[in-house]
This record gives structure tokens, sequence and C-alpha cells, in this order.
């Protein structure tokens, strides 16, 4: 590479988990350096956070705005190359936008927007900008999942009949208190949108399905509901899905899932062959079959999954390791640009947002009926 | 015990994996005493089964009316006490009814019958004769199945909310061939009924969670499929469900989910803990907590699950073990009536039968809407 | 079969865990019918035992010198064929001796007797009266033991190098009082002999190492400790190996490692494949490799120890059905000598008995230092 | 923090594994920044290595000594703050000697000498100057290591008596190709001292076991030998164990194990509890009772090690994340010395890593035999 990719951060202040996730995943190769932030619509927030941060208190802006108008008039090898928008969901597009308009890279959380509108306009001015922008759904990016569409798309499992994809938590099993930072504005229609759990990890899960096999949801048929007085918004439910090819399957969701961590899980069963993976035990892919052993295939022993891996096998990658595979593929892309040479990203795109955008919308407007997506 | 308990068997013939699973698990405990069959339709092969079972030539019958009538008339303490019902689906009902008229205490094979008319004809059978009537949901009689619904019922999972119930198997994946016993009886709607995959994995997947909870399914919406060509019934489907109390969930059944043995698995989520358990681990019983770390209950590790054990914790009691449960439980209560004593049953009843028919009649009628149960 | 085959019993009386195992075990297949037994030295506890099994009183034998002579007097046919010595270890080599003079072929449980002297006297008597004769190693009966086994001896894992076996148990964490019948006589060196934890379970580990690889430990160094105080023999140790072929590796024992509870694994390592088995855990063979993804075989899935199989994949067999082959075998055997048929057995012998006394004394008598076997 | 804490490296030039590690575990968090190194004994490597790494000309130092001389002449706050040595075992201690006589800070890889008068040396000097000096048995950094390590030195598992631990790996199953350059250092006596295995990952297990228990090995007996032909250096072993408590174990190791990737176990027994933690799933720490069901205690679920975490739980920390709490401790602790602040490392000094060269030492010495550590 060039030189080191300049980042800056929308979002991200103190107590903002996912904000801490994105800098350690941005920086794990060393490639990435983070120069500027929005760190909080605080400025007071956003100078401490930069503090903390080392940065020069001139790059912690007051406001997003400011950040994406001043660091485009900097020079090229000073000025921010992309930015990683952190903030709840209904920020999103607007940062996005302006992002975009001002030049620059997006790596931005999930759900992409909050309305179908806006991330069909989102998608549009991707499109038209050809700037990268890439969505962090940053399950794809463990090396096993990474395995998995492999296989799935190579023909491995012969035709896929069933999906099952599941993704119980049980952190919102309870109200959530307002100290409670990342519940209360997930619980909170004006910075979640139309859905909670569905919108949070719902959509994770129907992007897992999706991107393995290559395959769409083209129906749906959704029972969801909030278990929690009180709550505006959903945090639990089911969906039973069919797939373009034929294949049908469920997906669940919870967020009162008493006892759960975090745990995405998926199988999908084709005609030759079937997968399982856990993103609890990310680094594990079984792979079934009827008429041999189940094998256990792990992040690079014997080779698998090998251009995926930091590390030899049996030494565990997780969370922040996927994630800064989707930041590295984001600085190879802008390293490509900057010196003429290609890089094929395999980060999820705008379009997957889009899609996990229509995905919520048809499930909250199933109300027990199907629809089609 | 006053004596060891008679046993008569319909079906079971050679190949018949199930009625061999019966008598390994009514030997057990030496509780049981196998006396006469009716093994085939083909008196030479219920001859030859009956050879090899040790049983005089004489009780071999040729048909299970020749049974229950001559067996009948035999004098107490040389006629048998009960029957086992092995045979396929359709034939259930009139076995059934038979043996309940000559007097016979019955455990049968499900699901109980073909039609919801017979199933209630069955139980008002039951109810006018005062008869016994065990119903092989067997895995309804695993310890740690009996721990969880001890808890369940107890209110330690506080107010349950959200109820998971799988069962895939792979063993359909593809075409039956004719020497295929099981199978093709199975997937054959004459001898199985309307449902293949719903009737016999599916309905266990209901029971247990019923079982379980004592909640009962109040709507379901279903989407089955049948995936493997010129198959004439259901090898596939997920089912929405709406339970009494307002719990939400889904069961998942599949006979084509390759590589998958006899994956029946339930998790039961409440607002205070929640429950795990997988039939092919039978041991275990995971719960979990919000506020604390997960345990994994041991049958007979600690006292757990001690009533239900004839080994101590770490030596593995499986699937014959829990079947056995259920004739234990059959001879001590037939013991009980011979002697004037008392015996409470936990086996499944004549009414958890008519409960899973009239489930896999819903299922296969929603046709992707949601009906009443 | 010709016929049932006839089975008396010494010990398993009232509180007896493994005669209560052995009588579950020989019932399974229905081919042994139990006719006699000296179950206690204490008559009333015998006839007890008796009734409660359904024996009549006359074959309830007040001692095993009595059963053996008068067992002898009946006419084959109504006679006991063999017998199931089930005492404390001390025991063993009279009873044993008794039955076969008196032409009684024997299942016996380990270790085989209490001293080299005897078990060299017993090896030797078997041979003599070429008597069959079972000893009672059942963890070498789980299918997926004899899978392993298969797989070692017929050069699948290449030339093995380490061999790591463990039995750790937590029951005798502390002192045992005295209605702990299974706890008292274990460790009292008047009825169990030198040994505690290396005779009852140390033995088994060292059995199932030699079993599955074919090879034989010619040296040992071995630590061994008494933690509970007051006791009088050894409840934990580890033992250093060193096998015919060179390879080497580790055995460790231990009856106060709280929390476990028949926590037997062994592990191979070869060449070019690995093995790893779990008591607790039967059902799965997993097998490693270095240039490939690791296998997990299961019983009966793709035919995988389908020949000591009685269920489907998936449907779990456990310690009883072991335990139940190695009876099937003794029956089988039993049989073909009755029909002048043949029948090869697969059981540990009194050779292997003899080994494992052998061991035993090594171990107590290494002191940390090295010693031949 | 004041400001960043800035590294310079030793080694981690092309192809070393654990020099990436080490840059990888730095910068997750932000507080450090590569300045300078001596990546390799090429001048044209190092520059490349260097290059690679964004660092300018200048401070890719030809030699280890020529880095320590100039940067130490550099002005604070320009300097490099700490060095990480990342080279093969027979240079580490000239190079901390050198280091901490030019006054930096020391990070270095285990086995930390190849011989006990260097390590004793080394510790001396490390006493003389006051300077930091961090180990990077890096397993000690996982949260439920630490976790493990309070519950066991805070008395929740009564008197330990029982520690088993293993290391068992197989990428050394075979004869090392020159390309290797992992395996061929570390199998030349040469470069990896008097030990491969042993030196290597037994020393590992060696540690964590004293780390946790905060017991020491006091007389240990090791049969260790070399398969692979024409191998140098042991590849497997097992020791046995003694305590200063009087709890006895045994510690195998193996780089032939065929199929097993980094498969760092330990178990611990005491008189009330017993826990188990498996490096390949470092986020469970198993905790086991007599009296009552396993706990599976999860990195920070229900508050457990959340001291230690960056992410919530079910979020995979894995081994940079480890790592990298070690250069976290190492930054704070300079940070606090810089600042006139306070800071408690948690990281194992130079006291760890001489106990580990003296324990290898005696294991290769024990030559069967017993001898005290």
């Amino acid at each position: 590479m060039k030189r080191k990719i300049r980042m800056g951060m929308v979002g991200g202040g103190p107590g903002a988990f996912i904000g801490n996730a994105h800098r350690c995943a941005a920086r794990l190769d060393g490639l990435i350096e983070l120069v500027c932030g929005a760190f909080s619509s605080h400025p007071d927030k956003c100078r401490a956070a930069g503090k903390e941060l080392f940065l020069p208190e001139e790059r912690c802006y007051a406001s997003y705005d400011e950040m994406f108008e001043k660091e485009a008039k900097l020079p090229e090898g000073e000025r921010m190359d992309f930015v990683s928008i952190t903030t709840p969901n209904h920020t999103h597009f607007k940062i996005a936008m302006k992002a975009l308009e001002c030049g620059f890279h997006v790596v931005c959380e999930k759900p992409m927007t909050t309305t179908v509108e806006e991330a069909e306009a989102l998608a549009a001015e991707v499109k038209r900008t050809g700037l990268l922008f890439c969505l962090t759904h940053n399950y794809t990016a463990y090396p096993m999942v990474r395995v998995a569409k492999r296989m799935a798309r190579g023909g491995e499992l012969g035709e896929i009949r069933r999906i099952m994809v599941e993704y119980p938590q049980g952190w919102l099993a309870d109200a959530v208190t307002p100290d409670n930072i990342q519940g209360s504005w997930r619980t909170n229609p004006a910075t979640s949108g139309i859905s909670c759990c569905m919108g949070d990890i719902g959509s994770h899960a129907e992007n897992l399905a999706e991107f393995i096999t290559g395959l769409k949801i083209t129906e749906l048929c959704a029972n969801i509901k909030t278990f929690v007085p009180g709550r505006a918004l959903d945090d639990d439910g089911d969906v039973l899905l069919r797939f373009d090819n034929g294949a049908i399957g469920a997906l669940s969701a919870s967020q009162v899932a008493v006892g759960e961590e975090n745990a995405l899980k998926i199988r999908i069963y084709g005609t030759k062959a079937a997968l399982e993976w856990r993103q609890e035990n990310p680094e594990t892919l079984i792979v079934k079959y009827n008429d041999r052993p189940a094998q256990l295939m792990r992040r690079n022993w014997a080779g698998v999954g090998a251009e995926w891996s930091r590390l030899p096998a049996g030494h565990p990658e997780g969370f922040f390791e996927a994630f800064g595979n989707l930041y590295r593929d984001m600085a190879l892309a802008i390293d490509a640009r900057l010196t003429g040479g290609t890089h094929e990203t395999e980060y999820p795109t705008v379009e997957d947002g889009l899609r996990g955008v229509r995905f919520i919308h048809a499930v909250v407007g199933s109300q027990g009926a199907w629809v089609k997506l």
C-alpha cells in the first residue's frame, strides 16, 4: 500500500460499544489511521472522545457537516479518505448522503436507513458517485462464513432446500433503563425506525442467509411481538421464508431470549450436504452428509479459509478480526483507487443495505400474512 | 410387584426398527414379559418372529383379532395384560379399539390415528372402558425432559415467552427404495395418513413443547413442502406458533435435512430463565440466565432427575432407557390395578394422542394461513 | 439361537449399582434369562432380592457354593449356563474358581482378582477347563470403541506415537459414610485389594488403551496419592507410560476430581491420524488429521459401527447397551457351544484380567520409579 | 493517557507469525504506536518490513544495537518507550540486556532465555534497572484465565488437589522443510535452546498452572521423546508434577499430536470445586461441583471478567485480544511512569520467565527421574 488510509468517524462517543468496535477493527492491521471525528453532537463530549483517541482538537468536529466540509478542503494525503458512520439508525441516511456528496467513501452501520425510500436514494447516490460503500454486516466477514459462501455457491451442497437462521439475544428481556444507551435508542422508534429486534439483528440473519447461499427471499410471513410492557417496537419474532429457488426455511430473532448472548446461527441443507455455523464459535464450520461422517472445518486448518486468516488455526480469531476484514477490504480498495491498482471487495454493499431495509419493512408489514420481498 | 406383567405385541416383525425398540425397552427392568404377538399379517413371518423371541408357536397369532380374542379367554395370570401396538399409523385405531373392547390395556405408537374422528372415538373409548392407554411420545420420558417439565411448570423460568422446537432428520432426503420398509410406509398416504414429516416427527416436537410447558398451541401457521420428486406427502416444513399464555415460537421439522440424525431440540425462554435440551445429548439440560452463568444440569448429578434414573451420572442412559420409563410406568400401573394399589402414571395419554392428531391436521390444513388448534 | 441362555448371579443384592446394571444389560436383547442367584451372604436379603426379581425361592441360594453345586445337578435345559460375578474384588477369585470347577461359564467384574498370583491361577484354570470367561471391561463394548479399535489396529492412524487416557471421577472427594456401600468396600483394603482408584478405574483406562491399539505397556512410572484423610488406599494418581512400539503417553485417574462424573476419555495419536473418544458422549468418535478437517464419526451413521448397533444413529445408546454387547456375546458363544456352531467373541478375556491386575500392582509398586509391566 | 506509547521491535520480519501477532495486539487499543524496528538481521529485509509498516526508513535499523543506541539519543516524546523482542529464543537474552542497559522497557517472548544463568542475570538486571519487563505468556491474559486465577487464589475451589494441563499441537508431526521458518528455528538447538516442545509450549502449560493457582511445582518427573527422525530436540512428552501444597498432577505437551491445532487446556480440582478452561474456546470457563450443576462462566456475561473485556458477551474475543491485554497493561504502566501515576500490572514478569527456564531445564534434565524445581 502507498500509505495508511485515513478514517473519519461519526458517532462512537463515550459508551458507544459499536463505535469502539469499529475503531479496534480499523486499527488491527495497521493499514488505517483515525484522523478526525464527529463523535458526539455535544462538542464537549466530542472533544473529550477525540482527546482519548489522541486526535488534535481541530479535527474533533462539532458536527458531521462541519467535518465533511472542512476535511474536503484539506489536501489529499492529509484529509480523511473515508468515514465510518456508527450513529443510531435514523441518522445513517443523511450522514451517508452528505459524505458521498463531499466525496468520501463510506463505511456504514446497519440497518442502512429507516425507510425504503431513503435506502433506494442512498443506493442511487452511491451508484451515481462511484464511491465505495461498505455496509457493516460484519458477520459475513468471518472466514468460515466466507468458506461457507464459497461452498454453497460452488455447488458443494447440491440444490439448497432448507435454511434455518436464528439470532437470539437476551439483553433486552427487561425494560431498558435510561443509562442503557444501547438499549434506549434501539427501542425508540425515533432513533431506531419501525423495528427493534428485526431491524437490529433479524436483518443480520436475513443478510447472512442470502450472503452465503446467493438465494433471495421472495416471500415471507412473520409473527413478531413486543413482550416487554411499554416497549414501542418488536423485541421478538419468527418469520417463515420462501426462497427464489424453491427452498424454504425459518428465521427467528429475539432480544428477550433470556440467557442468550449473541447466538446468531445458520444451517443450510442441500441435496448433497449441509452446513452449520455459529457466531459464538466462529472458527468452526460443520459440514454434514448423509453418506459419510460430518466434518469440522476449522479456520486455517488444512488451508481452509487461509486467505482470510491472520493467525494459525487454534489461535482464536473473533469479532474484531471479522470486522477488521471489512476495514482491510475498504483500505485496500481505497489504496487501489489511489494507486490505479485493482482490488475486488468482499464487503456487503449498499445493495445489501437496501435489501435489509426492504426485509425489515416486509416483516413489520406482514402482520401474520405472506408478503413479497 | 405381584408378578411380571404380560405383554402382547401387534407389529414388530422382521426389519421393524420400532418394534424391536419397544421390546428392548419393555425388557429393560425385568418387570414385563412378552407372552404373545401378532407380529406380521403373514403367518409365516409372524411365527418366525415369535420363534426368534422364544415364544411358543400357539401364541404367535395370525391376526390381532385372533390374538385379542384368544388371549381374552385365557385365565388371568396367563393371558397377556396389555398390548403394544407398533404397526403403521393407519392401523392403530382399529387395533387399539379392538384391544380395549377385549379388555386389554394399550401401549400405542404415534401418531395415534390418521383422522381426528378416529382419535376422538378412541379417546372416548379409553374413557369409557377405564383401561390404561399410553401413547409412546417416548421423548417425554427422558429424565431431563421431566426435570425440564417440573422446572417450567413450577415457575422457575418465570412467564414463558418463546418456544423454539425443531426436529431435523436427513434419512428421507432421497426417494425411498422399496426395501426401505420404514421409509416406504411413512411416505405412503395409505399407511401414513395425511402427513409424513409433520405426522412422524413434527407431532413429537409439538408434544414435547406442550408437555414441558403445560401451555397449549392455540393458533398456527404452517409452510410445509414436499421436496423429493414423486413423494406424496410433506417431507419438510416450518410452523409459526402462538400459545395460550401469549408466548410465541416456531416449530421446524424435516426429513430431508441432510446429515441430521434425529436432532430433536427444544428451547424455552421465560422471563427469568431459559431451558435447552437436545435429544441426541439427552443427559444434559442447559439452564440459562441473564444475571448469572448458565448451568449444565446432568441426569443424576447432585440429585437431578434421580427418580427417573437407573444409573449414576456419567453412565449414559439413552433412547431405550427413556422408552423403558414408559413401559415401567405401564407395568407399575397395571400392577397397582392387580393389587389394589395406586400408581400415578407419567406417560402420555390418549388425550396427548388426540391433540397430536389435531395438530397434524391443522398443519396440513393451514396452507400458509393461520388456523386455530 | 436354540433357547434362551440361563444366567445365575453372585452378588447384586439391594443397593448394588453394578449388579443391577448387569441384569439390565443381560435382559436387553431377550437372549438371557436370570434363573438363580446368590445375591447376598445374608439369606434373607438374598431371598428378598430374588423375590423382587420374580425368582422361585428355591433358586435363591444362601451361598455361591450351594448355588454352583445344586445348579450343577440340575438337568441341562434347566440349570444355569453361566454365572455373573458382581461382588467386591476380594471374592472374585474364589467364586470364579468354584464356578469353573462346577462347569459354568463366567462373566466376572473387574479387577479380576486382588493378587497377581490369583489372576495367574484363574487364567490357568480357564485355559484348563476350556470354559468361557468374560471380564466386564464394559467400555470396550461401546460400538465407537470397537470402531476405534478396528481403525487403530488396521493402520488408519499410521504408527501410534502418543496415548493419553484419563478417568476422572469426583464421587469419593470426601470421606465415605457407612451407608455408601459402593464407596465403603472400594476404599477398604480388605475388600478392594491394594488399590482403590487405580484398581477400580485406572485399570479400565489401561485396558482401553491396550484394547484399542493392540499395544502393550512395557514400563510405567506412577505418582499416586491418597487425598482424603483416613483413607487407606489411593484415590488419585498419574502414570507415565511407555508402549512396546515406542509410543509414550500418560494415564490419569482420580476419584477426588470434584465435579467429574465418569469422564473416561482416550486420545490416540498416530503418524497419520488421531482418535478421540469420551465415554460420557459415547456415540461420537472424533478422527483428526493434519491435512484435512476432523471427522465426527457417529454410531450407525453412514454405516459406522452398524454391526454393534441396536438403534439408528441419533437414538442414543449408552452404558447398558455397551454392557449388553458383552452379554449378547456371551449368550451367542454359549449357544454356539450348545448347537455346535461357532461364534467369535469380542469380549475381554481372562488374559485382559490378568494384565489389569499386573497393571494395578505395577502402579502401586512403582512409588515414583519406573517399573516393567 | 498523556500520549501514545512508542514501541520498537526486534524481529518480526517477513513470515514471522509471532511478530505480526505482537503488532496486531499492540495496535488494538490505539494506545501504542510502532515507531521503529530492527525487523531482520538483513538490512534489506528490515527496510522492506518497515516500509510495509509505514515506518520512515531511518528508523528501520540494521541491528538492535544500533536501534537501542540511536533511539536512546532521541528526545523523550520521540524515541521509543519500550521494545518488543520477538526473535528466536537464543537471542532474547542479549537483546533484552542491551535494551535495559539503554533504558528501555521490555516486552519479551518466551522462553525468556536458553540457559538458567542468563535468566538469572536478566532477572537481576531488571531488578537493578527498575524498568518494566513483560514476558508474553499471553495465555494468562485471556479474561477467563484471569477469572480462574481470582477464583482459585480466592479459595473458591477449596484446597487444590489435582492439576491437569496439556498442550497438544500437531504441526511438527513431520520433518520440517527449510521453508518452514517457524519450525526450522524451533527444532534447531542453536536457536531454540535445549528443548523444542517443552520450551515452546510446555513452558506455557507450566506457567498457566502456576499463574492460575499460585502454587509452585516443587518436583517433577518427565518422560520426553523425539519422534520425528533426525530431529535434534524433543517433540513430545509428559511430566508428573508435585506442587508445594501437596497437590499432584500431570503436564503433557506434544507437537506431533496429529490433528491438534493449539489445544492448550487446563483443569484444576479443589476440595470444593473444579475449573476447566480451553484456549481454543477461551470465552468459557467451566466450574464444576459435586453438589450442584456445573456452571458455564462466559466472558462479560453477568459481569464475569468485564474488567478485561472490550466486547459484550457472545462477541468472541480471541488470541489478539488476550495478547492485547498485555500490551495495554504495558502501555498503561509506562504512562503511569510518565505521568507520575500508578498502575498495577497483571502481565507475567521476568520472575515468571526465570521460572519457565528452570522448568525447561528440569524437564530435560529429569531423564525419567524426579528432580526438584
